[in-house]
């Protein structure tokens, strides 16, 4: 009687890759942590559970409902949706170890229960930096930002990319003005939209909160203001808006543009949008996004943003800061659907040794004398033949073959394949170590 | 009113790290990775979360108490508690595209609800390596892992290390001739607890279990067994157990051991003992556990074990293995309270660039030059007095700090400062870099 197998097909809405393409995924992991650590990030590494009411006191709306919630024991508990809760938690917690302004990075699994569609994952890393500083912390670091930004993804190399920004305070300041400050967040968060649902269904969804025609031509007037950051600093102030945090905003946001100049971000990657808002509630000024050009309907691959206050559900400290997220899956999702992403061999192996006689001596001593020198070396350990053997080493895209045989065995020489050219020559140890030398 | 606050207190048995320790922690995760890509693994990462039929498949007994298990919608979802069970699933579904025998590492989260105590976490990293054949993997392979926790351990450098060494067939076979067979499991479970429960209490659990007191006797005789590893091998063979799994099972374990030695671990690093048995039932030849010396207390730092049948569950196929894992969280756990580890600084920063002047311009130039060279460099960007500025490199441990003043901004110098010996001294761009040269 045949016993049942199980299903082994990997959830919906969750990654999984074959190695050759997990390898790929880890060097631009890779990449951007190192990245965040040049800069003088710290890293900090939270547990993916945490008390559902740490995780319920900032999540609303449609964030709540995709909470991965359960319990266990007496515990009510929750997967993390984001990083930027825990990371309020943690420096609510560990306020008096840490040493403020505090510069952390962190990359790790967060989990949304969303209706799974192509490029959207219920699994997914955010890459994550944030500067808390203790009491208050200076707009010059939302300068920095955009240059932090700028050496990822200049290091990362998926082509031009441009950063977009914006201050809330721009936004906010202009709606009191209009009178519809309490209608502000709905409206920022349709003009947060807007690149999905175009100009249309924004006036629409403008005339549904009840907006006044002639304001929401101004509303349409503002956030199509045009020209180069230099101009549109202009025009915003040509707008003459006599508002104190529509003042700030455009002081901070002229500020933080040039400032940006300075921590040498080229002015061809950096782009003032007035329709960037950001959804989430808790920006307070200035807000980033990130497109590849020519593939901006990915949307935005790196986002951010100031905020007043991080912790305020956790403690009476004010804690104000700046930060961003890559939310990698869809970014590498997106990448490899346009083809930005070339996939190479599927193991790091670059040497694989094999031996056509009994005595594995000589291999081992081989393949442990390469790995001292950092070369990632497997010995072949099945019994095959050599035909299959290169065939094993081809499929897996190893670059180079040694092979010991009776004849390398009593002679003091390596026999090497180049597995790309074919090439076969006879070489010393030294010589192999030349190959990958450079 | 005083909005209430939430507790921030992490949940118990969760790990969680200062940055100092992260940095460290995270130091021994991505050596490990190394040490493991340099014997040619590939890199998989599956989902934290899975079918919980798929996780039931193989979980017994305390496993199954201990899972975290939830519904999401219309699915019944549970978070993995090994790395080995997604392992099966993953080459059960991927099986056409993979290149066997299939090495594979993977560094990641599982989940068991143990009642928490010192040193047991309910969330940890594993860190497995596994090469699983189709259809046959030759025995050889079983030598090579000792090789890989032994270049795996002498690069992590916590000291002197052990090998421990066994094959379930000796035990299986053993147990065959005293006619216990039927009981083996439960008898293996007691020897792979000897260390914890002691002799006395073996003898008691193997009474409860109505063995014969002289089956008992012999029981303890055969662990008992002493001598260097060819003297086990030689008194093993003296018992003169006619059964074929039994003699099996030594002539693997002598080729094994003598194996291990070509593969380059050294004599006083391996040992036979044939106490170990490991709890798991999949496993079905050689077992391995690893004991750092003088630290015995710590239990195994990395066990595992041949089998027979990775994915029995899944598929057909038949999927011979062998593997081991290191459970991340209780090592560093233990090594820290050993005193087995140092903490340096709270970030990688090896620069922190202060500028005593509004002028940023040549603050940040140095930075980003400094990154390109791959030097961690951190602009100190808050409005602060020198004295606390150098206070916070000091806590942070940043080792250097460069301070731009008046005099530096007219001269084509730095003022360089080393903050562990607080020698100042006036230098180029390539003296600083002269100092990371080594």
């Amino acid at each position: 009687m045949k016993k049942n197998k199980i299903s082994t097909q990997s959830l919906s809405g969750f990654m999984e890759l074959l190695p050759a393409e997990q390898i790929v995924f880890n060097v631009i992991k890779e990449k951007i942590a190192r990245s965040f650590e040049k800069f003088g990030f710290a890293p900090i590494d939270t547990p993916i559970i945490e008390k559902a009411e740490v995780l319920l006191a900032k999540a609303g709306g449609e964030t709540e409902k995709q909470i991965y919630s359960f319990t266990k024991g007496d515990n009510d508990l929750a997967l993390r949706f984001d990083l930027t809760v825990p990371l309020a938690r943690y420096v609510a917690e560990y306020f008096n170890d840490l040493v403020f302004p505090f510069r952390r990075y962190a990359i790790g699994k967060v989990y949304r229960g969303e209706r799974p569609q192509k490029g959207r994952f219920r699994e997914f890393y955010q890459c994550d930096i944030d500067i808390i500083g203790d009491g208050e912390l200076s707009i010059i670091n939302d300068a920095e930002i955009p240059s932090i930004i700028y050496a990822t993804f200049k290091n990362l190399d998926f082509g031009d990319f441009i950063i977009k920004i914006n201050n809330r305070k721009i936004l906010n300041g202009f709606f009191t003005e209009l009178g519809l400050l309490e209608k502000a967040i709905e409206i920022m968060n349709l003009i947060d939209k807007l690149e999905k649902i175009g100009l249309e269904e924004l006036e629409k969804g403008l005339a549904d909160l009840d907006i006044e025609k002639d304001k929401i031509n101004k509303i349409k007037e503002f956030i199509n203001i045009s020209g180069d950051n230099k101009e549109k600093i202009k025009k915003l102030k040509n707008l003459e808006i006599k508002n104190e945090i529509f003042e700030q905003g455009v002081k901070e946001l002229e500020e933080t543009i040039k400032n940006s100049l300075l921590f040498g971000v080229p002015e061809k990657n950096i782009e003032i949008d007035l329709s960037i808002a950001r959804g989430l509630d808790y920006y307070t000024g200035t807000v980033y996004e990130t497109f590849l050009v020519g593939h901006e309907k990915i949307g935005s691959v790196c986002s951010g943003g100031r905020y007043d206050n991080l912790a305020e559900n956790y403690t009476d400290r004010k804690l104000p800061g700046v930060g961003i997220s890559i939310g990698l899956n869809r970014l590498f999702y997106q990448l490899k659907e346009n083809g930005l992403l070339k996939f190479g061999p599927a193991v790091q192996t670059k040497i694989l040794v094999v031996s056509l006689v009994e005595e594995l001596d000589k291999s081992l001593e081989l393949a442990t004398k390469l790995r001292e020198k950092n070369i990632p070396t497997e010995v072949y350990l099945e019994k095959a033949k050599i035909k299959k053997i290169f065939s094993y080493a081809d499929k897996l895209k190893i670059p180079f073959v040694v092979v010991i045989g009776e004849d390398e065995l009593r002679g003091n020489y390596y026999t090497l394949k180049n597995m790309t050219t074919g090439e076969q020559q006879q070489v010393s140890f030294d010589e192999i170590l030349k190959v990958f030398a450079n």
